[in-house]
Parts: structure tokens; C-alpha cells; sequence
């Protein structure tokens, strides 16, 4: 299927609507997820239009898992989960809602639920208060 | 967390344990869940001793998601899904239930809700079947 320019990742990246950035490089943006699963839910995508991971070129892919291992230290030093989940969802039949590839990074308690992704849109002072954490611990 | 020796994939990794092997190379090694979540679910580990994907070295993360993006295609290719949902948890909390990293690539069909994680043990004749297929597609 040919990548939809108009999606929303898409929009993020050429800056026509706005972010929480958390992290940026040369081939990957984080961002936070503003409809999260849990707090401290953040994004890793590719620069490169990118639907999924059967199309993500191999150094989009190596960029990519690279990001998202320095996000997932940063949250668990900053908010210090006891669990983090890392998922990326290729086709809407998996549960990809935008396409663009992005690895979801999740922190997770014991015992407590995840929200429903999509449910809700959260605060964003508090979004903004948790990025500012994370952004603190990215080594 | 000190890394635990006696965990199944490290035994699986040191060939103590059996495994219906998909593929292999010099940093990673791919085979069959036992436990599938779907028609497919397949694993791919690493062969260095790492628990999470805090622990994992930056070498051994883009080994991992090189075999998984193949094996991903190579599911793709083989089986048809819709989509394919990749996941790799971090600690029992994120639902980690074997303490050496490991992506999941599950196979994932419109209206068919995912098995529970350790539900039951397939079939091995038919594993076997489905590995077949599979490995006839990595490229």
C-alpha cells in the first residue's frame, strides 16, 4: 500500500502539528503518545515514510530500535516502572492506528490496567511535566 | 538483576532444551512459541545473556531487530496475516514471563481475539508444519 503523506506522524515530522518532543536524532523523533496507555507512554518513529516494519529500510530499522532502547532507559530511570512494554503494530488488523512505523515504549505496574489506547486525551501540563523527567535521564 | 543461566531460552541456547528451530546466525536465533498467541507466533532471541532491553547491548539490539524485521517478512510471506503485531516485554510487571529478551512476532487477524500467553501448548506436528512454511520465506 503507498504511505499516506497526510498522516498524522507524517504532519509531525514536516512540523504542521505540534509535539511533546522528547528525543531527536538524524533517522528517529520520541515524542509523547498523548493518548497513553499508562503514564510516561511515549513514541519512537523513523524520519523515512515508513508504514511498517515490512517496508522500514534496515537502517531505519536499526535507528529506530536504538532510540527506543535510550527511551526505555530514560523512563525507567526517571519514572522507574517496575515493567516496560514495548509494542509496534503493523496493519490495522494488529491494532495500528497511524501509518507511520513507531514503536510504542509503556511503562507497566503490577496490578494496574492499561488503558485502552485511544481512550483519552491526556493533560498536557502533565504531559509536559513527565517529558521534561524523561528528558532529564536520556543519557 | 544478576541474569539467570537456568531460564528455558538459555537453555534452548545452549541446546539443552529442544526448540523448532526457523532460523539462526552468528548474534541471534529464531524458533516456534509453544505457546502460541496465533497461527505463527514466533520468537527471536538473542545469544548474549541479556534479561531486558536495558541490559541488551546496543550490538545485540540491532541483531534482534534485524532478525525480527526477517522473520516478520518472512511470516508475512508465508502465512498472509493482515497484520503482525511485534512485542517484547521488560520485567514480570510488562507481563516478561522468561528472563532472557525476546521479541514476539504474532501473527494477527481482524476480529480474532489473541489466545492468552501460556494457554496451551500446541500441537508440534502442526508447529512443525507452520515452521516449514515459514522458513521456505526467509530471505
Amino acid at each position: 500500500m503507498a504511505y499516506d503523506n497526510n498522516n498524522v506522524f507524517a504532519k509531525i515530522l514536516r512540523g504542521e502539528l505540534p509535539c511533546i518532543r522528547l528525543y531527536e536524532d538524524e533517522l528517529t523523533l520520541s515524542f509523547m503518545d498523548i493518548m497513553p496507555q499508562s503514564e510516561g507512554h511515549l513514541l519512537v518513529i523513523p524520519k523515512e515514510s515508513a508504514e511498517t516494519l515490512l517496508d522500514l529500510s534496515e537502517e531505519g530499522a536499526q535507528a529506530c530500535i536504538r532510540t527506543t532502547q535510550r527511551m526505555a532507559k530514560a523512563v525507567k530511570a526517571a519514572l522507574q516502572p517496575p515493567g516496560i512494554m514495548i509494542a509496534q503494530f503493523n496493519g490495522a488488523a494488529a491494532g495500528q492506528t497511524v501509518p507511520h512505523f513507531h514503536f510504542h515504549v509503556i511503562p507497566r505496574h503490577d496490578g494496574l490496567a492499561m488503558v485502552a489506547h485511544g481512550a483519552a486525551r491526556a493533560d498536557d501540563v502533565k504531559l509536559r511535566e513527565l517529558a521534561e523527567k524523561i528528558k532529564a535521564h536520556i543519557v
